[in-house]
């Protein structure tokens, strides 16, 4: 087991109407808040409106950012840096899903910095003293609000980044599993697919002696092959909600990444491309992307870890590591196929004339991906083969 | 899934030679220390002059509270509080197992309260701004490295109490599993048990739902079977050593109780006693009494929650959940017998005379155990059966 460092300490208030005790959580930290949303769901489901009226029962002040999109853009980063510093806020608040978060810890890092905050995903600025930031989720699936990352879209040069830093981490978020019971089955499906993406990133790399965090990795994909399911069939199941939603927290909360920090996320990278064309589900894009990145990537020296999961998580009876590790991948994409996911590219919309340009920008800093190294032209033939 | 809070921000410093790095993460906290530690194993594996070396280097005043014991006794904790008092220390560091720990623990309680610390322990007192503290960690067993817990022995009353503040939590611990390499046998068998019995006390209880806790119980509980038995056979095996401390960390600080506060912890307050009589090893009174609860608290209720984990732990396969139930609770005692520990009280030293005393003690404040309450009659019933 390799050397690390852990430290998650986003405070998690977790359960029904927990979203009444953000109060005092906000004044520990500031008192001049940004409060950042998207589209009507959020008023619909009555949630802005209790927000409002808390942060007035409290007398914090507040300044409104809406309108953050699904793959959140630069430009309301932009937004939400400018109203920070014009009405001199100290706190910021996100309501929404990963999207809405994403776009508050990017304001987060760049009200301080002096450049434009799309330095932060392209890896020219370093994120320092961001101010900060407490979450109210509305969606169980990329796991941000327990994590410092971020991930933004440019569609100035048709791109999606990632960021991050451990100073972006919530200082709290609440989680209230009945809050997801209007999430609809198309987007609770790509919810499960994203946690179960995020755990195959960590989950597959060639790191020996790592049974605890495999363990425990295995033990949050069989939480959402129990529950994704469940949630599909009746919206307000809340144990299938709220075992979802703790599911998305703990997978990239950096708890399954002990002592194997850098993870795969080849996989990501690619589906950053089809979002950035298509604005494609981004957990549809990874329910598409994954088994044909497992099929390709299957050799020698992968095959134990694939097989590994085959049976452990998928109760795959196979002796041979490559016969189990196919039956796995087969389960996997059986499994989202359930959930009403696509399997195609073509399915989500992307043409093979998409291809040359997203595979010139998933590999723009070199080779991707730790458990099997991705050169362009392998790039290349997974998006074919997964067209 | 019932509601909960869920913060644990202690900063886990884990790999060879992470020592090196407590300067810094002191000095965050403060600059003058209490320097706790036992007897001579952290000056025989040359730790204590390595942190002695590291504070002079950092010219962070230190002084000493050495010969805590295990089964820290109040004694250790007053002398410690009378030493931060007369020297204006502001943290405390402590190096060693389970036991220095936690009288670092209620020696940072008790220095800002006016009381015998003794109260803590006993429910008299709340903790009020206890003083800082870090670990370095050097016994892969109690969990306490990673929470706010702590339990303390009286001899004058001949008792053996927890307390416990999330304030408590260590801002740092360091986990080097090479400093492990020294445990021998007898410790390294009951450690891993008191990994698992701390698994065990939140892993039974009658919650519905939490799938998600459960699975990740069942991942620690695996690491340690799998572990336990490499480190009894090589005390230098890396891999088992850093398994088992990530699994004492991960079993008990928080993460398989969100949700399920209460666990059941009758076994611990059974085990307190034989301690308290005996000075026996904690984890070896665990081992012993614990296949003997379950035998006990086996009823149409329980069933269902034994029988999954001798199905997902154990690998049993049996229909009938008293069957499978049945067959689980020999596998948790063979494995413990396969460790070395002892299976009956009297192979610990305890006699049948000592049984009322202890029943007594365990039961000071009413029936204990939230899987099955024990009444005092039941307490004996289960004493009687380990004899």
């Amino acid at each position: 087991m390799r050397d690390f460092n852990f430290c998650a300490p986003t405070k998690i208030l977790f359960g029904k109407n927990k979203v009444e005790e953000i109060g005092p959580e906000i004044k520990a930290h500031g008192t001049r808040v940004l409060l950042v949303y998207g589209g009507g769901s959020v008023k619909k489901m009555g949630l802005y409106d209790q927000v409002v009226t808390l942060l007035k029962a409290q007398s914090i002040f507040f300044v409104e950012l809406s309108g953050v999109q699904p793959n959140p853009r630069i430009t309301s980063v932009r937004d939400g840096v400018r109203l920070c510093r014009e009405h001199n806020l100290d706190f910021i608040l996100a309501i929404g899903g990963g999207s809405v978060i994403d776009c508050a810890k990017a304001i987060a890092a760049g009200v301080p910095y002096d450049g434009d905050a799309w330095d932060f995903p392209m890896g020219r600025a370093k994120v320092v003293n961001p101010l900060p930031l407490g979450t109210v989720l509305t969606l169980a699936a990329t796991g941000t609000e327990m994590n410092g990352n971020a991930v933004i879209s440019n569609d100035d040069v048709a791109d999606k980044r990632g960021m991050g830093a451990d100073s972006l981490r919530p200082k709290f978020s609440v989680l209230d599993p009945s809050l997801t019971f209007s999430v609809d089955k198309w987007q609770t499906a790509a919810g499960t697919a994203d946690i179960m993406a995020h755990i195959f990133e960590q989950y597959f790399t060639l790191d020996k002696g790592t049974f605890i965090q495999d363990a425990i990795a295995e033990a949050i994909l069989k939480t959402c092959i129990e529950y994704g399911p469940r949630a599909l069939n009746r919206s307000d199941d809340y144990e299938a909600r709220a075992n979802l939603m703790w599911a998305s927290s703990l997978a990239l909360n950096g708890l399954t990444s002990t002592a194997k920090p850098e993870g795969d996320w080849a996989t990501h990278q690619m589906e950053h491309q089809l979002s950035a064309v298509n604005d494609m589900t981004h957990g549809a894009g990874l329910a598409i992307l994954f088994p044909v990145w497992m099929r390709y990537v299957l050799n020698e020296q992968t095959a134990p870890k694939l097989a590994q999961m085959a049976r452990n998580v998928w109760g795959v009876d196979a002796d041979d590591d490559r016969e189990a590790a196919l039956k796995g991948i087969d389960a996997v994409r059986q499994f989202f196929n359930s959930l009403g996911m696509p399997s195609s590219l073509t399915q989500g919309g992307i043409r093979r004339d998409d291809i040359p340009g997203m595979v010139q920008k998933a590999c723009l800093f070199g080779p991707i991906g730790g458990f099997f190294k991705l050169e362009a032209k392998d790039v290349e033939a997974i998006y074919l083969n997964a067209l």
